[in-house]
């Protein structure tokens, strides 16, 4: 088991190199389980792929959905510092490892909270403008292929989905809820309202209906669902 | 390829032992996608646990997606006609792989139209019902192993997706708008109301909760569900 080296330990030039194999694994982890699905993606084929050798990957993760999850946290911008290129960053990306190696190495990192959703004091036009980014990302194909096969693998393991779930989908949550309790501390909401279901009515139909393909995914949709759902939780 | 029979030409012996085998084979069918998942579940693995030759099956459907298809609206309850026991079914049975044979054969049978939502007059008693019936159905480990691996394989392969929306989702949706619309039409929504994303706002927020396994699934939620979505909607 390697041990995580100290960021002063390494040259400039290593740490550039260690960059660029982690976006060639990241990439061609991203690329090969959006071609084959999760079940066919191995350690070997991202390796293989991205043109490094297994024990590259090895030393930096665990497993392959240690790898998967980095690679997607990357794509979404939701990646922990430790995915921020220089020195520092590099050493932090080692240590996720874990000190010991071992057992340990399986844990998943401290989750990332992402950045915070807008406030510009209207409550209505900040939810649509992050629904209609959502829908938008949804809708790019780089993103949709690795999302449609890590939610699917994620239904039926569900060791893998609550690690996608608690580093991924929580955090999101989380962002609504807040953004939802600074207007309802500021008297625009039900001082009642369940802040958390009223999150899910927002992000779960939209995700449902891009999962079952049942009707286009649109900005009017995402607005109609913001919509309803601030009816639904105004005062009274 | 062999062309259906009419019910009068079978025997009551030859429609008991079919019917045996239609159940045989849809039991291994789901036992199956539940344990190895939709990918490696094969004709030929379903006819060996169900003790049946591959071309009992063949004859019958004429790929695995649509015995599959067939095997879990049986377990729904939303099986067509062709599913009820006796001569004419059996015969609608065949029919249902169409007259000719070939190309139609993959044609899936005409959705069958559930019945409807119960009215009692009472609007959120009865989507309570409805909800928590489905979150019974749910939790059920009968449904839940099948339902996440079709469900999974449908997120990821949009031909297989859309054959289960059709038959499976879109018409338990569009009981949920009927059951809406007649409230509408007794003044008891806002004229106005976008029924159908009413709806989503109530399954969606459902199947999300199940499928990425975020909270437990409960009767309390769904009766939430109901609650915040009829304020929504709400006359003025």
């Amino acid at each position: 088991m390697p041990t995580p080296k100290a960021a002063s330990s390494r040259t400039p030039d290593a740490t550039r190199r260690s960059e660029r194999s982690r976006r060639a694994i990241y990439d061609a982890a991203l690329a090969l389980v959006a071609e084959v699905g999760y079940a066919r993606t191995t350690v070997e084929g991202i390796a293989s792929r991205a043109g490094v050798g297994k024990q590259t990957i090895y030393r930096w993760w665990p497993s392959k959905s240690a790898v998967l999850l980095d690679a997607y946290l990357d794509l979404t911008g939701q990646a922990g510092p430790e995915a921020q290129a220089g020195p520092e960053a590099q050493a932090g990306l080692e240590a996720q490892a874990g000190p010991e190696g071992g057992e340990e190495r399986d844990e998943p990192a401290e989750p990332a909270e992402p950045a915070g959703l807008p406030d510009t004091g209207d409550l209505a036009a900040d939810l649509k403008a992050v629904l209609r980014a959502t829908v938008d990302e949804l809708d790019d194909p780089r993103f949709e292929a690795p999302t449609r096969a890590l939610t699917a693998e994620g239904v039926i393991d569900p060791e893998l989905g609550a690690r996608f779930v608690e580093r991924l989908l929580e955090p999101q949550l989380r962002l609504y809820v807040r953004r939802l309790a600074a207007a309802r501390d500021a008297g625009l909401l039900r001082p009642d309202a369940d802040l958390r279901v009223a999150v899910e009515l927002l992000v779960g139909p939209l995700t449902h209906r891009w999962l079952m393909r049942t009707r286009p995914l649109t900005h009017a949709y995402a607005d109609e669902l913001v919509d309803h759902v601030l009816r639904g939780i105004a005062p009274r």
